[in-house]
């Protein structure tokens, strides 16, 4: 895999668009964040909006549970006033497939959807008539929390996923993102010990520095990544190596891939 | 789910076999895993020798690799000798289907197996003959790493799936059993920022207490727990329920489910 990713031209790759790409300070150091309003158009922007208005400035993880999900927002018990930006969107849990939208299928079976791949550099799955898409809950996939209605989310709650795929909540929650680095700071949040994995008490949250675009911060503050193009063939042979584990230590090269087992490589701009 | 967990009888119910239970003492707190002779009859008698002769004790996490496993056992530069277990164990990849071996498939389809299911409280995979059989490595799983070869592993070094399922390795690796309770101490180690995870410095280690079988101590300090039964009504129940989400939430109920989505409830022996 990393011979292949050596091989790559700097056309393999694409630089993230710094009005995509959000960057969230922790106290421990930088989570990446790459939308996608590909498939989360309304959801990008208010995101935007939200991240603008200062709205994830001060926030908290509030819960982590073991397996599933690692969220953060504002406590209930003290909500953050939505300014400008919307405090819900419609639900955006699927769209239609047109030709502008690059789709690189596995050819292995997948258990939940018909099809599965890769769509500008996000993991997501097809119906059977090839009609609708959507993106799916793999791990550090990002997601907008919501109640128990379709249109209750819009990004004042959001969530990457610390775990296994729980590939139950595809279709029912909007996925709006990738954390496309430092997800290691977000999988290691202590487990809350409340009802699905929210913390008890205020003193066990970790306070968010801040929440900025990264169009927003000076240069020399920016993360500068770019991830490799999920329609080209170097990604092709990518998944290729991954399918059928060539490497001296596979006794069983496997022969399979599973949509949430391909890496989805980043790095910094020029490698 | 909570419903048919309430509704359980206690023949649905099996106390684990404190022959087969291991308790690992973290710095936290208690980590309990229980072993599967089913399916690696040897590395589980090699890792009661392990552990009976202290192997563990005073040993370190060793590994922490974001998405994928947390693994213990000496540092190469202050290995510890083994004694009276064995320092490796024959390959215990995969095994013969027999009668006596109970299995509950699921109906759904996977990635990389003819079918899934569980055994003996187990996540396991057969082939689409149905001559022989696996443990999968979903989340919690817990693994004997090894060499390059088949034969150079034995339990000396164990890791726990900590992200999602690693499937390929599976029949790679013999699978020896599953971490019960506890998971949440294992799955927040700090990932290390060496290759494969591993830790750059002593320090950043987490020390074992002690590992020791849960038949070799008191009464008053036995974790007592047991584990739904995998071949009665009441878990077929429940895969019902996971795999056909009729929670109001749910706005779309899935209708699948993969082998690792499946919760595999353990509690205090009595409920």
């Amino acid at each position: 895999m990393s011979d292949i990713l050596a091989a790559s031209s700097a056309a393999d790759w694409r630089a993230l668009d710094p009005n995509n790409t959000l960057l969230m300070e922790l106290p421990k150091g930088r989570v990446v964040i790459e939308l996608a309003p590909d498939f989360a158009p309304k959801h990008a922007a208010n995101i935007r909006a939200l991240v603008r208005e200062g709205y994830f400035d001060g926030a908290f993880i509030l819960r982590s549970q073991d397996n599933y999900v690692v969220q953060w927002g504002w406590p209930e018990e003290t909500p953050r006033k939505v300014k400008k930006a919307h405090a819900t969107e419609k639900a955006e849990f699927f769209r239609a497939v047109s030709a502008d939208l690059p789709y690189t299928p596995l050819p292995d079976l997948d258990t939940y959807a018909a099809t599965v791949g890769f769509s500008s550099g996000f993991p997501a799955a097809r119906d059977a008539e090839g009609k609708s898409t959507w993106l799916v809950h793999c791990y550090a996939m990002l997601g907008a929390g919501r109640g128990d209605t379709a249109d209750s989310g819009g990004g004042t709650e959001l969530y990457a996923v610390n775990g296994h795929s729980p590939r139950h909540l595809d279709k029912n929650v909007t996925l709006v993102g990738r954390v496309v680095q430092g997800m290691e700071l977000l999988s290691v949040m202590p487990r809350g010990t409340g009802a699905l994995g929210f913390y008890e008490t205020a003193a066990e949250r970790t306070a968010i520095k801040s929440v900025r675009l990264e169009a927003d911060v000076p240069a020399a503050e920016r993360a500068n990544l770019e991830a490799l193009k999920t329609e080209r063939a170097t990604f092709v042979k990518l998944i290729d190596a991954r399918r059928v584990r060539r490497e001296s230590w596979f006794l069983d090269p496997s022969g399979h891939l599973g949509v949430c087992n391909m890496p989805l490589p980043v790095r910094k701009r020029g490698g």
